[in-house]
């Protein structure tokens, strides 16, 4: 257990006026209790109570492996954990419920407790606490991202010798194995051409062209955290066309990252990159956000978009990554994470960023 | 789309008094459908009303492949996607509800729409639908499972000469893939010696060792469905106490099966391979229930266990797989998958159960 987190946990929550809280994400229950849980679809819930402190749920399968020095409850397959749970609840009191919770749960815990005392959204107490990292989480995803610099590197040594999507993509848990890593933060995404042009296409066995795009975003999991880096790089040679893409992409991704100081907007950020986009005619093919925060989860809480009109503060690790999309066509993305500091920012992701043509 | 099953789905909504319905599970959305989308943390909602037929809300982001021939709404990042669906509700009646739907989502929704009308978990009238399969279904399923078997046989070759679970395990993505697979349907578990005795160890870089059972489980995808096999061996030797636990298993895998046939109850085939092993004296070591549903999910809604007191019916496949697992000591498992048929059931698993030691 982390006594420093649950405390300002229960502080946040006073202040907010709650007095009873269900967390489930597991990123987030490892946050505070130091055990990472995969529950699959069973369910998983650390209770915090402001009389009462925390407590755990959790199925008797999986076992615990610390002694968490709280109450654990564990249940069999085929008792009603919710129900179990609900004797815990001040049913006149509102609940606070994580936001990832599946609805049979929540729906089941308002049959048996009732509706009365009320029940909300209350992922903002830790997702707020986890966006801002302290010195130790910062240090290891400084770690984690030069791993995956490293990774990049080697990946692109292979392009010239193997040529389908898939063949890439299947050394590169490998090369994370060797670098020290747990393995994929997420499924890497590697695209050729036209591919490209969907930022969620998943690997296959395209060949690379004279001419392609080669979109390769990918991120390990070092010591619980992850990274998260995209370049595009072209094969062979570069189109007039496809060259002015890329640098457009570049020069979004550098003037957002300009953005990045303490009390800058998210939404600002964002618009430093879409506006450059736009003003070069691209603004329909920039189909997504700006960037996600990232810590345990590879997408945390928190994006950088023209929706979040909150401030960046120091602690916070996010991505900057604009991309243009033109269907049928190519891809182009360059995502970097940045570390917000005192004075401005400090970039976790170090691979290159110049053009580059892969004989 | 499959306009059999969206009929069936309004039909089966009418007699449950449901006039509308949000379904988000990607595997549900895919069977009514016939695409496949995988939206992340981003919102996916299939809704379904009585009165209008299906539409789909979607994040722009994911391109949608086909015509589906219904409306969709692609929304932006920027946009709250809850108030798009809120939109098209009737405040007044009750709303059916996704057991997978985030709650985020689900506590946004009353919100907007209010509690008025009531809502419920719906998920049972899709989860029914897949819980039986159709001819295709099956064919299909019965193809995953002999790959599956396949993949045994090669991981076992290669275990005389692979020693760590890890070098084991890197192997069987590339055995899928020849296979003619689309990859795995679960992480898979490989677990030696007293590894064994959690029934989720994730893979590590244990060494196997003289007397070690070795437990073996896993899944491959092959045309959107899964397969689901676990096997245990022995390395080199095996203790007379082993054998014994291995023989329980084995009993009780053999005893379950045999029970499975049309109005059979799920919870008596789960008693035949529990009271054995209870009268065994390993009872309190067999911790989890006896099998679980498969079909475009690993884990479908429907399991072996005692609290499900359902009849099983022709064209219900599922896993048999008891377990004894000691603490510091070992794991057994065996699982098969069965189809149940009109007179009895099928096997669709081959791979051999006699006690093996590999040397």
């Amino acid at each position: 257990m982390n006594p420093q987190r649950i405390e300002q946990v229960m502080r946040r929550m006073a202040d907010a006026g709650i007095s009873q809280m269900l967390v489930c994400d597991p990123a987030s229950i490892f946050y505070l209790t130091g055990e990472w849980f995969s529950p699959g679809e069973r369910l998983l819930v650390l209770l915090i109570s402001c009389d009462q402190g925390p407590q755990l749920f959790i199925n008797a399968l999986f076992p615990v492996r610390h002694d968490l020095g709280i109450p654990v409850t564990r249940y069999a397959d085929t008792e009603d954990p919710v129900s179990l749970i609900a004797g815990k609840l001040d049913a006149a009191k509102p609940t606070g419920i994580d936001k990832k919770w599946p609805s049979r749960f929540l729906l089941r815990l308002m049959e048996v407790v009732g509706v009365n005392g009320g029940y909300l959204n209350s992922s903002f107490i830790l997702d707020s606490m986890r966006m801002v990292k302290d010195e130790q989480e910062i240090a290891i995803m400084r770690e984690a991202a030069v791993s995956n610099d490293q990774a990049m590197a080697a990946l692109v040594k292979l392009l010239p010798a193997m040529h389908t999507e898939k063949q890439i993509g299947q050394q590169l848990l490998g090369i994370y194995e060797e670098l020290g890593t747990s393995g994929f933060s997420f499924a890497p995404n590697i695209s050729y051409g036209a591919n490209g042009a969907d930022p969620h296409h998943k690997i296959d066995n395209s060949q690379v062209k004279n001419g392609d795009s080669i979109v390769i975003d990918i991120g390990c999991r070092k010591r619980d955290y992850c990274s998260d880096m995209t370049r595009t790089f072209f094969f062979q040679s570069v189109t007039p066309r496809a060259k002015m893409v890329y640098e457009t992409v570049l020069s979004a991704n550098q003037r957002a990252i300009s953005m990045v100081k303490p009390n800058a907007r998210f939404a600002d950020i964002d618009a430093a990159a879409r506006d450059y986009i736009t003003a070069k005619g691209f603004g329909a093919y920039f189909t997504h956000r700006t960037g996600h925060c990232i810590g345990l989860d590879v997408h945390d809480w928190g994006d950088v978009s023209a929706a979040n009109r909150d401030y960046v503060r120091p602690g916070m690790i996010f991505s900057i990554e604009p991309g243009i999309y033109l269907p049928g066509e190519l891809g182009v993305r360059i995502e970097d994470l940045v570390l917000v500091t005192e004075s401005g920012c400090e970039l976790l992701t170090h691979y290159g960023k110049e053009l580059t043509i892969i004989e």
